[in-house]
Order: C-alpha cells, then structure tokens, then sequence
C-alpha cells in the first residue's frame, strides 16, 4: 500500500487542502499547495492524485445493511411475496436458493456497487437461520475480504426467520458470536416469536456472556412496538450494555402519543441506545428531529437492495441521506451537514470505530464529489469520482468522465 | 430536421426494433435489421444511430413543473423562510427579485437539466402576481423556444401569492388566458384566499369564458380540503369541464376516514377531474393504487427545483416515478411498469397530447437507459444515454460515457 497524497481537494467543502494517507490512515492534511508535487517530502512510490478542487467526504457508513440477500447481478426477480413481514420472511426462505443466495459473488456484486457509490464502512445483518446456518456470515466475510482494500466491516448475526420459534437458532447465535460476530440480532420478539420477553431475555444472555452488542429489527408499530422498546430499555440498563444496543427502524417511535413519544425518546437516550433507520417513505416518521436534539445517535443504512424482499435500492448511501433529510422535512443548510454526517463522521460507532472523518488518524476512507459546498452534495448526490477506502483507490472516475455504480 | 433512423433499440424493454423519425414524428418502426444500414431506403441525409440493444422509453412528460423560479445554477442560496405555506409565498416574493428569478437564463438551466435527465414534455405552473405580471410565462417560453428543440409545453398561469386577496390577479389571469395560457392555476381558496366559494368561481368564469384548463394547487388536508374537492367537482360538472380540470397535491384525499376517501375518489372519476402528485415523502398519502383503480388519470411532476420553497429536486422525473411507486408501496412488475407509464405514455393528456409513446404518429420522443427492463429501469434510475426530443437530439452520451445532469 504506497502513500498518497490527495491534492487539491475540499474536505466538507472548506478550503483547499493536500491529504496524505499512508498505511489505511490519514497521515497529515495541509493548505493546498499549488507547486510541484514532488517538493512534497514523501516516500519514493508517493502517488499523488489531483482532486482538482472536487468536495471531499468521509467514507459513508452503511449502518443497516443485508450484504447477503441481494439477487443484483442476476436477470430480473419479479417480486412474488405477500405484502406481511411474515410472508416475506416465508418468500424468502423458499426461493433464496435457486438464486444462489447467500454466496460469495452475489455480495460480492452488491457490495462492489456501494463501494464505487462511496460506503467505505458496513454494519451488515446477515441470515443465520436452520437452513443457511453461518454460511451467510462466511459469504460476507469472504467478499469483504476479497475487495483488496480495508472495508469496515461488523457483522449482526441476524435471525430474520425467528428465534424461539426455530428451536436451534439460539444455538446458531451463540456460535456466530462466539466466532467473531460482532453483534447479535433479532427480530419483532412480539410480532415473530410471540415471546418478546423470552427472545429478548435470550438474545440479550448470549450478548451478555459473548460480550458482543445487541441490534434488534422492531417493526412493530404502536403501543406494541413501544412496549418492546421498554423492554429492550429495561434489560440494556440490567446488563449495563449502554453504547452497545441498537434498534433498527424502531417506528413505534412515531406511532405513538405525542407525550409518550418524548418520555421514550428520553428513555432511549438514557439508556443509551442507539437508533439506525433506512429512510422508509411508507412507515410511520422517525422523528429525526426530536432523536438528535435529544441526543440520540442515528445511524442510517440502505436495508435491503433487490432481493426477495422487493425491487428496489441502489445501495447509494448519499441519495438515502437526501431521502432521510426530506423525510425529516429538513431544509437549512446545518440540518442538510447534518443529514451527510449522519450517514458519515457521526457513523463511527456503527462500525466499531472512535473515529471517521477526514482528520489525521482516521481511516483513510475519503469520497470525492463535484459538488460547490455539502448541502449541494446531498441534494444533488453526485456521481462519485474517487472513492478510497483504507488508503486504497476503489473506484476512480476522475478522469474518465464514466460514474461508478452505472 | 433530418431523418433519424434510431437502429436495435428495445421499446419498454421488448425486442430490439429499428425506429425512425421525421419531422417530429414516428414514422416507423421496423424489427431491427442487422444489416447495412444504406439499405434501409432513408433520405440521403437520414442520420443513422446505433442505439446498441439499450432500452427505449418515450420522453418523460412533467406534468408539475415549475420552470420560472429555480435558482440552480446560481451560487447556493440557503434556506430561510418560514415552515409553512404562506411563509414560503412571502419568502418568495422577498428575494426572487435579487436572483434574478423570474429570467429566461435561470428557467433555461432547469430546463436543460431537465432535459438531459429525458423529460421532453413539461405543464409549468408560472407565477402570475403583482410583482411579476406576465413576465414569468414570457421567459419560460423564450427559454423553450431557445431550446431548438420541439419541446412540450403546456402553461399553467399560477396565481402564487394568491388571487382574491391581491386586487388586480384576476385581470392578470384574465389577460395570460387572451395571451395563450393553456389553463388557470389557483391555490388553497380557502387557506390563502380565505374565500373558496369565491376563488373557485373567480377561476371557473375565466376558464370557462376564455376555453381553458385550471390546475389548482391544493395542499389544505382533512375536510377543509374535501370540502374544496366538492367545490372543484360542482364547477367541472356545472361548466362540463371534464377532462380540463385538474387537482395538483390534493392531500385531503388521503387525509379523510376510508368511507369518505371511497366517496371523494368516485365524485372524482365521475367529474373527469385529473390529479397530478409530485410524490411529496412527509405529506398524506395519495392512494395512488385506489385512485388509479377507481380511473383516475394521474400525473407525476417534479415540482420546483432547489427554489426559494427549498433545496431539493435534481429535476430527474425517472427518479421521481421510483419514489411515487415506493411511496404507493408498489412491488409487483406490474406496478412498477405502470409507474414509468404515469411518467410518460399516460401522461399524454397532460401536455395537450392525444398520444405520447414510441408508436407510429407519436411526437419523436426518446429516451435511452441501459437497463435489462423497465422495471430495472424504474428502480436503478439509469443515466440517460440519448434523449430525443420532437425528432432533435437534445442530449447525447451515447459514446462519451460521459452523464447528463452532473
């Protein structure tokens, strides 16, 4: 991996400034500095890139992503599932195998696609079930590895088919963790497993022993969904797991009383449970808004891309920010920053990392745009033209005029 | 305008035909024809394309535009009015002058955007006031004139900043309706004017003596905006204004008990009143799915593009159809075909059109995508590799594999 060293390039769209990277890290950032390249002390191999003034972000970080369902790469799937979380679970489970999935090159596929889009660091669920055991976790494992470059990467050993319902999937979690899964998942312990007590108390005793964190799909929406937030509220505080806990979608948020919402959104906060969402534009609002004046961290993923769930995603996490902030209805320029920090700097925790911005020590993930200021870029989304992941190019359209990700 | 023979292109994804054009028209289309193209017996000018197996859609018509007040291509302007309706008219009216808007220059970078993005058709709502006159809908038809290219355009004269409450608006209207407005716009009668019975009939005696359209845009939600709905309905079928009249937003619909929506959509079919949608992510759900089974004919727009309302819109009517079929909760290939319909071939009426497809008779309008289907084409929404509008090329990257819009 040589240095490089990104020249003339808008870090958030200030001034000019020349980045060096070296060994996956931003090493140093300077003013800009128009002279010859090669009066810049560096290593013999020094690359250096004109980024010709283009906007530089971080990496973006994909906080709920499926790196291991997308049938992307493949002819046409038409969509085939009945409209219930539960009938799309059962879809799932009767067709993934014809298309390969899970495997090796169908993430592989995918996760290229977010790459050359920008996403530079994943939190990704991944099906552990009766029929694909672990297989999914090592699929994933094995096409992040393959990239070539230091890709984020934690993984949620996620049971999207139920948990006390499949007797053998508690064993499946265990094991996922005990082999290096970072956190555990669950699913509507209400709607699913009609036991939100008892898979929530199992879920919590396998993260508790294995010391991995906790991130629970909870579509379940009103005064049931709200319930289970208690719960799950409840036992983080027990476990002392603060930090370590995440619910993803968590629309019951939005579904209730005014009143009920806040003294939840406090609760949240105080447990320090973190919330990731998908920007859905047909479920109940988020209250983005009312989370982060609280003080709630938020982190954003893309869910799902083309798969047995539906048609659509394009696994670009700029255009799910610009989907995010017009979902919160915002429109200043500090909440439009806001909506591009969400899904980058303010990210890190998703991914296991204290930081992740364009500052010296932090991962060499940096994104490039031809965008006049950060608002611009988020309503706009832009093609990508140099994405770097760990001090590695992965995509790079600086001079060829083609986009990644078509 | 010379002949075009557009050779192996697919027609909403079916087999590859050779597809030519003069004189702003379809003239033929032929299965395509491997061989040498001088055989095809052409004009000795005809111009031949290879369109390369890519998929074929007809122009996208944007029955929602607002072309007179974008400040795209301006230095950013930051957001800074006030969260609702009548903040934002104020806002408006307070800096548009100092950006120049309304101008033939900021109405023809939209419009080029727009059209590189393969939207060939537009009904633009133009801002008719005190302040601005007529002087809107004259820059936004020197701005299409300045196209050189036969672009669709239907003008809506829209009484922004109200009509009853500023004397002298109905005179205005009046007078763009003697001057060739296509229809009469209107807004809120009863939130803006405060005066929905006399707005409405206002409106009506214009349209009805001067043989035009009205397009009224009406945000006021639950009853008060039924009840307006009522009103509209009693003056198309009192006037037999069927076909030429037309809701824009209409949130009421979706914000009423189901009974009443059931009752309000059926008054609506059987008024012949059309609804256009800009597929808005934080209002009332439009119930598309109801509408269009009951026969509603629906538009979709882009509405104002980065204006001094807010700073979204990158004016890509693809991408607006993938958000109405994900707001619709569309999964099924036939809903999501039927989305790129809505955006285009259904469209037809809304631009004063009998017929808008790739068919023999039908405007000129093209566009090229590089997608297996139209349904991949509605999901990925693909950079636009050929737009021909009227028989004109008016965006080309079929070899550059440079992108339009960026």
């Amino acid at each position: 991996m040589p240095e490089i060293v990104l020249r003339n390039v808008r870090p958030w769209g200030g001034p000019a400034v020349d980045l060096r990277m070296y060994g996956g890290r931003i090493t140093s950032l300077f003013p800009h500095d128009d002279g010859d390249p090669r009066s810049l002390t560096g290593a013999p191999d020094t690359e250096f890139i004109d980024g010709r003034g283009l906007l530089a972000l971080p990496g973006f970080v994909n906080a709920h992503a499926h790196l291991d369902k997308s049938w992307l790469g493949l002819l046409w799937v038409s969509y085939g599932g009945e409209a219930t979380t539960e009938g799309r679970i059962r879809h799932e489970r009767e067709h993934r195998d014809g298309l390969g999935i899970p495997s090796v090159a169908t993430t592989t596929t995918l996760l290229t696609k977010m790459i050359a889009h920008g996403t530079t660091a994943f939190r990704s669920h991944v099906d552990v079930d009766l029929g694909v055991g672990l297989d999914g976790i090592r699929s994933v494992r094995e096409a992040v590895a393959g990239i070539g470059a230091p890709v984020g990467l934690e993984i949620v050993a996620f049971p999207q088919d139920g948990v006390l319902r499949r007797p053998g999937v508690l064993d499946l979690l265990d094991r996922a963790a005990a082999e290096g899964a970072d956190h555990i998942g669950g699913l509507d312990p209400a709607s699913i497993d009609r036991d939100p007590v008892g898979q929530l108390d199992a879920l919590f005793g396998i993260a508790d022993r294995r010391r991995v964190g906790v991130d629970i799909h909870l579509h379940d929406g009103g005064e049931l969904g709200a319930f289970q937030y208690e719960l799950i509220i409840e036992r983080t505080r027990a476990l002392g797991m603060a930090g370590r806990v995440n619910v993803a979608h968590g629309f019951a948020i939005g579904d209730v009383a005014p009143a009920r919402q806040r003294a939840l959104i406090e609760a949240v906060v105080d447990a320090g449970i973190t919330i990731t969402t998908v920007a859905p534009v047909n479920a109940p609002r988020l209250l983005l808004t009312e989370l982060r004046s609280a003080g709630v961290v938020v982190g954003l993923g893309t869910d799902g891309v083309r798969d047995l769930w539906g048609p659509y995603g394009d696994g670009d996490m700029l255009r799910m920010a610009t989907r995010m902030a017009q979902l919160a209805g915002w429109r200043s320029d500090a909440d439009l920053e806001a909506a591009v920090r969400i899904a980058t700097s303010e990210a890190a925790g998703f991914v296991g990392r204290s930081e992740h911005d364009l500052a010296v020590g932090a991962a060499a993930d940096v994104v490039l745009v031809d965008a006049g200021n950060v608002q611009e870029a988020l309503v706009e989304a832009p093609a990508r033209r140099l994405v770097i992941a760990g001090g590695v190019i992965v995509a790079d359209c600086l001079s060829s005029g083609a986009v990644p990700g078509e």
